[in-house]
């Protein structure tokens, strides 16, 4: 079943007749993977869609019995009659439902040579590519999560909490362990309570590795809870939908130097936590939280946060202001409204380690309320 | 540390100059994954690569700390300088090292909207992307994998075996388990025994979902053990390589077409396994093995394997000649030459349920060696 709204779908359709558009296609591969399709049509992947300015949808697939099952479309198209070529499926869909040239839109994101191709077909139509368009729309339908998609946003953060209750026994009961040995624990139990399983790589990471950005490998057979400190970013997946959170911890004798990264990351948390409201936009909160980081001499290198949903990057983002031109271009002021489900995540990265708290945040008409309850262990 | 060896990227160098390439961009992102970053560079992803007829490499990457251990490059740009902006930072790369006008060459999967900025900041420049181009070299060259690449690989299935003899023992003391169990069962000994994790998710399904070509939720929480047909699909990573194997199962009185099934698979199996040798045609062998099973009015949705290595689904594919103009057009013969490592995985799906024999095969000089011990498990 589709999860868009018949509301967010009108919206989605007025904006593409607003400019002109009359068709627009979606693609989701292993070489590119995109919700949207997700979305907007309940197949879960490996198709293409063409959503039409009238409504009407074509979904080209390739397990027809997963499609028959999954998919709320007007068209079902099996790309095997096509023989595996979707592209050779789109053309003859594009042809089927509209006369004469017409105006295709692409997202930012989709294969330039499908584009081309395309184009090569169809040489009197138009092609339209740009950020500010459909892919725009479905950042902000996607933004504000239905009342459903809110209902499985809690029951999955209600799931990451049981486990994240569980962290500090499991490393007490078995002190020594290897970062891998938390990674098979937190997924082991991801699959025993019900979830699909985790939402991308767990991260385990002792004092050694807790000042990467993005640990590679992701756990290793390192000792985890050597004296520093250290962290475990993790989310799981359920019902389709993916939970984020971070647990920092510190081990031992720490340093007043790592002391300091862990006072500085509780304040600009708190700092950030205190600022949300809503209409509050995205990228002051990032900014101050960012700022009071950079201001104690600290480096955070990445964005305060993100979305989640559908895809563990889900937006909106929680970013600065860009201060590229070419980015600023297109960038829109985000205010964070009632229905978006977003993480909270100041960290500090540097060569004696890093410390981040990430929790899970919806935000409601009286404010934000916290759906995660992670806190900095202290061993 | 790169992978590619010397003599491997002086082809691709080769050809690029044959064909007036001044330059090809390689993106890995959340967006569009492309392991042939990592392939030239040793960068696990999150970048941009450029890489330069006369061998230089720049890389623009988030994550310093990653890309200073692990990235072998010339150039290492910090997009950080750049205010996150990739785009702005493969320009100003480009600009630094590239007078005048040039030819930059793009993969086909590149996303749209940067080829369309690329060529607005660049108006006297020419983009190329053409499937036969560098993306082409880049599958000869990771088709055929290295002495080190193929060490790695003999190890992953060593473990992946290890895994598979555990099957029948588990699901024989917890009769009546769930799918689940089994994939918690499968992805903790990966585990455990040392493997970063699941190459794909791990498919588990029971007689009513067997016959789907990719199970959608991937494990349920139906019981696994019903009578009739039954699969588990799934692969490790280790040291960066994917292993991949699928163990078909039958528990139960199953009826005559469910057991003709069987014979049918095992018999497109064996006439696949017999027809390896060194330089046999990829596409002789598939047609072959999916025509004995549409011969016997049974359907085989997909192709007979494909290459694994840095991706579950890494070249060479092994698929019948297409039919599709536009796809023939682009078409190579692939002989199966020593090095190359592939899956034979003849399936068949129905509504009385999948079966799938899949191993991991190496070519050698000598034939074929089956680097995996997956067989039909009868209860």
């Amino acid at each position: 079943m589709k999860i868009a709204t018949k509301e967010k779908i009108d919206a989605i359709l007025s904006d593409m007749k607003s400019r002109g558009i009359d068709v627009v296609l979606f693609s989701d591969f292993e070489t590119g993977r995109d919700k949207n399709l997700l979305y907007l049509s309940g197949q879960p992947s490996d198709a293409n869609l063409l959503l039409f300015a009238d409504g009407s949808t074509t979904l080209i697939a390739w397990d027809m019995i997963v499609a028959g099952q999954l998919a709320e479309v007007d068209t079902l198209v099996d790309v095997g009659e096509f023989n595996r070529s979707y592209r050779a499926a789109v053309e003859d869909s594009l042809k089927r439902k509209l006369s004469g040239s017409f105006t295709l839109e692409v997202l930012p994101t989709e294969g330039h040579f499908l584009v081309l191709q395309l184009q090569e077909a169809f040489p009197d139509s138009k092609i339209v590519c740009q950020p500010d368009g459909i892919a725009n729309m479905l950042i902000q339908a996607r933004s504000v999560k239905t009342p459903k998609e809110i209902d499985i946003l809690r029951e999955g953060t209600k799931v990451t909490n049981e486990i994240i209750k569980g962290i500090r026994p499991f490393i007490e009961s078995n002190r020594g362990l290897r970062e891998v040995d938390l990674a098979i624990f937190l997924e082991t139990e991801m699959k025993k309570r019900g979830a699909e399983g985790p939402s991308f790589e767990t991260l385990v990471a002792n004092c050694d590795r807790s000042g990467m950005i993005h640990q590679v490998p992701s756990a290793s057979e390192a000792q985890f809870d050597k004296t520093g400190i250290a962290l475990t970013d993790f989310g799981l997946t359920w019902k389709g939908y993916a939970t984020d959170v971070t647990v920092p911890m510190a081990f031992g004798n720490i340093s007043a130097d790592q002391q300091k990264i862990i006072d500085v990351n509780r304040e600009a948390y708190d700092l950030a936590i205190n600022m949300l409201e809503p209409g509050i936009p995205a990228h002051k909160v990032a900014e101050a939280a960012i700022g009071h980081i950079k201001s104690n001499g600290l480096n955070m290198p990445y964005g305060l946060g993100h979305g989640i949903g559908l895809e563990v990057h889900d937006p909106p983002r929680l970013a600065p202001k860009p201060t590229d031109p070419e980015m600023l271009k297109f960038w829109q002021e985000t205010p964070l409204v009632p229905g978006m489900v977003f993480t909270i995540e100041p960290g500090i990265t540097s060569d004696i380690g890093g410390f981040r708290i990430e929790n899970d945040v919806l935000m409601t008409d009286s404010g934000p309320e916290i759906l995660t309850i992670s806190e900095p262990i202290i061993f």
